[in-house]
């Protein structure tokens, strides 16, 4: 009977620290009993039939199936050449969103506490439409791209996330004093998107002014939704807010229902197989994924069992400011996660 | 003798508590004795010939002519129609460069402590271009524009500003992994005229990362330099890690030796009249412009009496923590210069 109700999860341990990181998650989701089976698959770009790069079949197909991924750190591009992962992975999936809570962790100081908004970023026009042309030498031309219905589709995103998560505020974050048609018509569909919410508060806001706000302070806001490229600077910036790459976690929502969930930081070659990783933004970028698969159960737990871990500041890996290995660091959480039962 | 040292500035009041923040400074510099004669004008846009917005006649010929300007802040659009003042007043001098020094207060408490950067910001051409299409219904592209002469030209600016200011670095802000052509031209102007100040560490960051350790530690920055977008961003941002726009100076570099200094905080109309104004980053961005101008005992006497009125606590204005009015405020500064003398 258990066995009828797991779920496949693709997973990608990616390069670097990596295999550690996710086999850190899996023994945690072991412990907490998480109806998760993986299936586990290499992304690393190939180059397919007219020299095109893509993401291997059998992870494609894998992806198509379980609609669902969790993914570590990638090496790339791994060769001059080479496409950027995220970006191939983007278009492979149609991975629209980005979304990356950023709530502060008790027990690990930053300059701020009391941090809890999610950015989510349109993550497939704007800035990133990679169009670009020399106009005449010494004069280069890149077009930002945006679009009714990717502005549509992210506002539409962000209101549901708001109100799926017992969010109480969205805020469009622009510069349409500046670029009036393009960020005009992201701030039109989010308007006209905020009418079909009347339980969530509609603000706008220029993205400087939101900035220096947000450094002033950041528990002034909840939900942002912006532009891609907007949402590549404030995701990165609010997460700086909380203690870093380390510890946020991020996912990815596609259309036809995909999603992949991921950690952030890149592959530490340094430390890579030494057992020093920190697996914390892959763990909380899992339980995100939980929450997503509607197991808020088992994400709550893990989530509990991980933040007390670093609360109580005594197994902690060493760029959480301990002196633990990542398997102790591991251990412990499981520890927690079992007392709870 | 004394009065053939004098030097003309243009003094444009401004708006709202434009006028109240003006003459607070001009008290300053009498008291400091600094060595300039006022030249008051209006800048607020008119309709010239062919009904172009302009900015009036003699506003425009006593700039030409002094080369200096001091700015308060002003009201702006002033009605439907009316431009930004901000992006007229670049475009009629040229001002390429937006440079922002950002040093912590001490006594002033913010999250951060130290901090001692400077943002130079391109100010004429990328995402600002405002040239926009709509392709078809649904579909606006805006052009961010970048070219080799106004990329060389900030460059060479931030590593003269690097060099006549006794900083060590200079770090270029870029997306050129995604603009890989026109962020791409801006990185390679500013590695081409590092070569030539062998003198100052020249590195390259993207944006994203910047604002993420920025955040974190932004004592590990020096000077930034950056095409416009980004410029507006940063500086924002880093205004806020200081405390605010009310505390932070701006200097706008133009060509032919104009440059205009302002304070970049808005005209706060609840206020005006009031003597409730707080005139530190007007007064601030006066101490830039004396720097600029050679006289460097004036600026520093000046921001040293502001400094320790500031960490000294008792005369302070309400949004700087304090009960006094500006004029107390303006005052206290006063007393202390006097006092040096
Ligand atoms: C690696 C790069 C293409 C990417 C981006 O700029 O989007 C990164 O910064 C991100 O946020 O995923
Ligand atoms: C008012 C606006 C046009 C301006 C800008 O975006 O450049 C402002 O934010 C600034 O930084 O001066």
């Amino acid at each position: 009977l258990y066995k009828q109700c797991m779920q496949t999860v693709t997973l990608i341990p990616g390069d670097g620290i990596g295999p550690e990181i996710s086999s850190a998650v899996m023994k945690i989701f072991e412990a907490a009993k998480a109806p998760i089976r993986w299936e586990e698959r290499n992304v690393t770009a190939i180059k397919g039939p007219g020299g095109r790069w893509m993401i291997p079949p059998d992870a494609k197909e894998s992806m198509d199936r379980s609609k669902i991924g969790l993914k570590g750190p990638l090496k790339t591009p791994i060769a001059a050449g080479h496409p950027s992962m995220n970006l191939l992975l983007r278009k492979t999936f149609d991975l629209y969103a980005n979304v990356r809570p950023c709530v502060s962790i008790e027990g690990y100081k930053t300059p701020y506490t009391d941090v809890n908004l999610v950015t989510i970023r349109e993550n497939t026009e704007g800035e990133y439409s990679g169009i670009e042309h020399v106009i005449v030498d010494g004069v280069v031309q890149s077009i930002k791209l945006i679009t009714e219905d990717a502005s549509r589709r992210i506002a539409e995103y962000a209101f549901e996330y708001a109100r799926n998560n017992q969010r109480t505020s969205v805020t469009a974050v622009h510069k349409a004093n500046i670029m009036r048609m393009s960020d005009g018509l992201f701030l039109r569909k989010c308007r006209e998107v905020a009418e079909n919410y009347k339980d969530i508060k509609f603000t706008e806001m220029y993205l400087d002014t939101v900035c220096l706000n947000m450094v002033q302070d950041p528990t002034q806001f909840d939900v942002l939704v912006m532009p891609n490229l907007y949402g590549d600077i404030l995701s990165d910036l609010c997460a700086g807010l909380i203690g870093g790459l380390g510890v946020t976690p991020s996912g990815n929502i596609g259309a036809n229902g995909v999603a992949i969930f991921e950690s952030v930081h890149g592959t530490a070659p340094d430390i890579a197989g030494l057992d020093m990783a920190n697996p914390t933004a892959l763990l909380l970028s899992a339980v995100m994924m939980l929450r997503h698969m509607g197991l808020h159960d088992y994400g709550n737990k893990i989530q509990t069992a991980c933040f007390d871990t670093i609360r109580d500041k005594k197994v902690l890996t060493k760029d959480l400011g301990g002196n633990s290995k990542c398997s102790e660091f591991t251990a412990e959480i499981c520890r927690r996660i079992q007392d709870m039962a």
